[in-house]
């Protein structure tokens, strides 16, 4: 029964919508788990509920984790921390990482895959993301598959192995738009940017930075941007 | 600046009461982190209050994850589900086990301690719940401690090494109770039953049955029911 289905943490970036293509074509059934945790770029939700419909998934679970906003710690959810600007620093955790909040995430998914019955969770944890935020690297992966299998009754009753799997853990960002643009990932509707303006990206947050140069790299203008250009064209 | 302090998982019950009072023999400052999560049995939580208030801790934080209540799965937080009555099973996940409870509540701790700089996290898991309670075994504690390494930016960036402990690890029931005698811990503000009736505990659940088997084993009455008993005849 547990064969063939998974779920798919999607937040609506390039690398979690990567993660849901590639999910589509190994799995019969893929359930997407998207999270609300006070983040001020919410607006990456719309995109999140875009791309599970594009991608057909059997169920799409939004699950409210705004509790994070008070744990605080993070510029992403603490409106009085400013966003930093600029490129990404070579190394060290950045203010825009959420104390655990990719181990919360795996955890939430776990309670969902023991009441769904499904031992298969897909993250999209990447190495562009490595130097700065520890809860993306191989060890965390591999810690928290550890942890689901110790803490699940799908594997201390049933004897199933919970697996996490991590497609994109060796590919940085541009090798990661290279595999999506194969798999067919709708790059025009993902959202990476922090601090959106009217609904755009900012242009000057880390990851807007990180997106902008990784598509340069791949030598083709961001899907998002020309589809926000031509929206706006046909409302003037 | 992280020696000497640590957060202790606290629901009300025998053991994290046991926990806490352990706690506070070994660090210099104590801090008591009580879920919410919808749980049926939510007189316990003012069971936490009334313990965190008289160990004295620097500040008891409570945390709201009803969210749980969605994920659904466990008589626990299901009122359509029935707690089951009679001693626990001798093996095998019971239906009071919320999935992936402990887990949750092992991250969100460690989200608490980045933003606290806290490095050690104390949990009153124990030998008696191990056959029913997946997320109670030393496997399970070993897990979670790897988790909070991994995924952490105390030990990512300050290279500090996150602990948890289980003081209780290797105790049954009554020898939990035999050491929080020794510890002065006020087991008549711990609160066990998952079905109160009127604040008063049903006496029929399995906690109910363990708790008062253990009392009788070592050989006192609970000192729950003697206070709630005095109380009674005082209101008539």
């Amino acid at each position: 029964m547990e064969n063939g289905r998974c779920i798919v943490l999607l937040s609506g970036g390039i690398d979690s919508a990567t993660a849901l293509w590639w999910a589509k074509g190994k799995f019969e059934e893929v359930y997407a788990l998207t999270f609300l945790y006070g983040q001020r770029h919410s607006v990456e939700l719309e995109y999140a509920k875009k791309l599970a419909e594009m991608a057909g998934v059997r169920e799409h679970i939004l699950v409210d984790l705004t509790f994070l906003k008070r744990v605080g710690g993070s510029a992403l959810t603490d409106e009085k921390m400013e966003v930093p600007e600029g490129p990404y620093p070579p190394e060290g955790t950045i203010s825009t990482y959420v104390p655990l909040r990719n181990s919360v995430f795996g955890v939430v998914a776990g309670a969902y895959m023991e009441v769904y019955g499904i031992t298969d969770l897909v993250i999209g944890v990447h190495a562009s993301d490595v130097p700065n935020y520890p809860d993306t690297r191989p060890e965390w992966a591999s810690a928290l598959e550890a942890l689901l299998n110790a803490g699940s009754s799908l594997a201390f009753d049933r004897k199933l192995r919970i697996r996490v799997h991590t497609p994109l853990v060796g590919l940085k960002k541009p090798d990661i738009i290279r595999l999506g643009l194969k798999l067919g990932v709708p790059y025009e509707w993902t959202w990476s940017c922090y601090s959106p303006v009217d609904g755009k990206p900012c242009g000057k947050c880390p990851t807007c930075v990180q997106r902008a140069e990784a598509f340069a790299e791949v030598g083709i203008p961001d899907p998002l941007l020309v589809r926000l250009e031509k929206e706006e064209k046909k409302e003037v």
